[in-house]
């Protein structure tokens, strides 16, 4: 099968060199600069206390991108989707598969727009860390789960039967619950560790922090009518548990001077609030402190 | 008239440098070594600008406090005040006139069951460093607001025109209305700069910030029942921009693993809140995230 991975940072580069283990790959890159450093080193794949692993891969530009492939993977932030969909329109060749990866649900109101015949979306979540525009490395081992958005599932599952046995894919029967249980997670862990500057285990550890979390949790499940919340809060603390050295995302992207993907995840849950006309005092704060960060970290970037 | 203060903190060392010209102090430390070091070395009084002065004074450990002064100055922090109260019960002399200087209103509970003649409140304006146990570096020249709690006011207006013109003493009607508008401040600007870790400025600064403050602010109004909000909120703003580069008190008790006032505070808040039945959520998660990091400061420290 022949991919398309739209979008060169740390999914982008991580699903490149797997998937080049099994299916012909291309990997699209937003600029000149990266797509010939790719070419020129390949993509260095590094997993801790395994070997580095290299895998030679054809990258081009974005500009290039003709939509082609059997199976185009879209590995950009949330924030950049409407870019690429704008290019999607003016491609000759409308690409009849489509697997999007955003975090959050806020993407899924512009799927709705587009023409696509066939289009997947993905929860990634693997721990990634693209160290330089050809290096990624792959800290946290997991699997990355699949559903279909809309039309036929065939090159999906022809995806996930081909996929690598060390990168595993996971069908999911409804997107919808798939997507949601992802964006509590982040909804919850993202702007707490992100606004208190710790690491995920410290959200439990500390008697405090984990009464936040719980009341955060709680106005989230009221929000998003969530059935059996008990289960997404044990999930929740779980991921606390197991990663409880990390850094999250969005602590990463503030602690780098990028922008973080809250508008797709708090973001979303407010504007499910609202439409349901419930007050959200904890998640806009909590929204508006990540923005406050967005601005400052800019600043002195 | 004889002036004991109780507590030679920041404020503490401030007020003893100032009354010592005018009124003989005795200053009543919480060790015996600071004690011996202000005996020794006088309080050094900086500010910026002006000359240092050096006032020779006298200090005791508290365990030696007679309570034999005319007035008695109590700076300690608002959850030091239980101890210093079994202290006053255990005198052989009951002090006829005392004034508390503590931030926040947590403390009239305490202060309506003391045997007392005359009480007095006060709300100290001035910034202080406390530099070294026996330097004091005033950094914001303001004024200290003084109300009867209960009682005859008579030492208190003595007190009051005494004082070095340097150092003014301003007589309110009502301690009620003069607690409560420093209250709002604190509560605002405390605990926002603490959690965010960013000078006063920045809150009205940072658009997104600001709205958070205005958000909390809301919340805090309809909690106490203020009286022209908007009086309040033009107060916070005038003062966030006055100090603008200024690390409020609760961030610099944060930064250097001290407990932070924050029961005092917002915890009197939440009190209210419950008494009345509203329900606090954005005072109780801030009340939350300041308390996870006093024990976060406190096990690194």
């Amino acid at each position: 099968m022949r991919v398309g991975i739209i979008g060169a940072g740390s999914i982008g580069l991580l699903f490149a060199a797997y998937i080049s283990r099994v299916s012909e790959v291309t990997i699209y890159t937003r600029t000149v600069e990266q797509a010939a450093e790719i070419n020129k080193f390949g993509i260095l794949l590094k997993i801790s206390e395994k070997e580095d692993t290299l895998s030679l891969i054809k990258a081009l530009p974005i500009k290039e991108w003709k939509g082609d492939e059997e199976l185009t993977i879209i590995a950009v932030k949330q924030y950049q989707l409407p870019v690429i969909v704008e290019m999607v329109n003016k491609l000759a060749l409308v690409p009849k598969n489509i697997l999007f990866l955003q975090n959050g649900m806020g993407h899924l109101k512009l799927l709705e727009t587009i023409p696509f015949t066939n289009i997947f979306v993905g929860s990634v979540e693997h721990g990634a860390l693209k160290e330089n525009p050809s290096t990624v490395a792959h800290n946290g081992e997991a699997a990355t789960k699949v559903a279909v958005f809309r039309g036929d599932p065939a090159i999906l599952l022809e995806f996930i039967h081909s996929a690598p046995p060390e990168f595993p894919l996971v069908f999911k029967e409804n997107y919808f619950s798939m997507l949601i249980s992802k964006l509590v997670v982040n909804a919850v862990i993202n702007p707490l560790t992100a606004t208190l500057q710790v690491e995920n285990g410290e959200l439990i550890k500390n008697p405090f922090y984990f009464q936040v979390l719980k009341n955060l949790f709680s106005e989230i499940c009221s929000i998003l009518h969530l059935d059996n919340p008990n289960a997404h809060l044990q999930q929740i603390i779980g991921i606390c548990k197991n990663t409880s050295t990390n850094r999250s995302s969005m602590l990463k992207d503030l602690e780098a001077s990028r922008m973080t993907e809250v508008d797709a995840i708090l973001g979303f849950i407010l504007d499910e609030a609202k439409n349901k006309g419930i007050t959200a005092p904890l998640v806009e704060n909590l929204y508006y402190l990540i923005k406050g960060k967005e601005i400052i970290k800019g600043e002195y970037a």
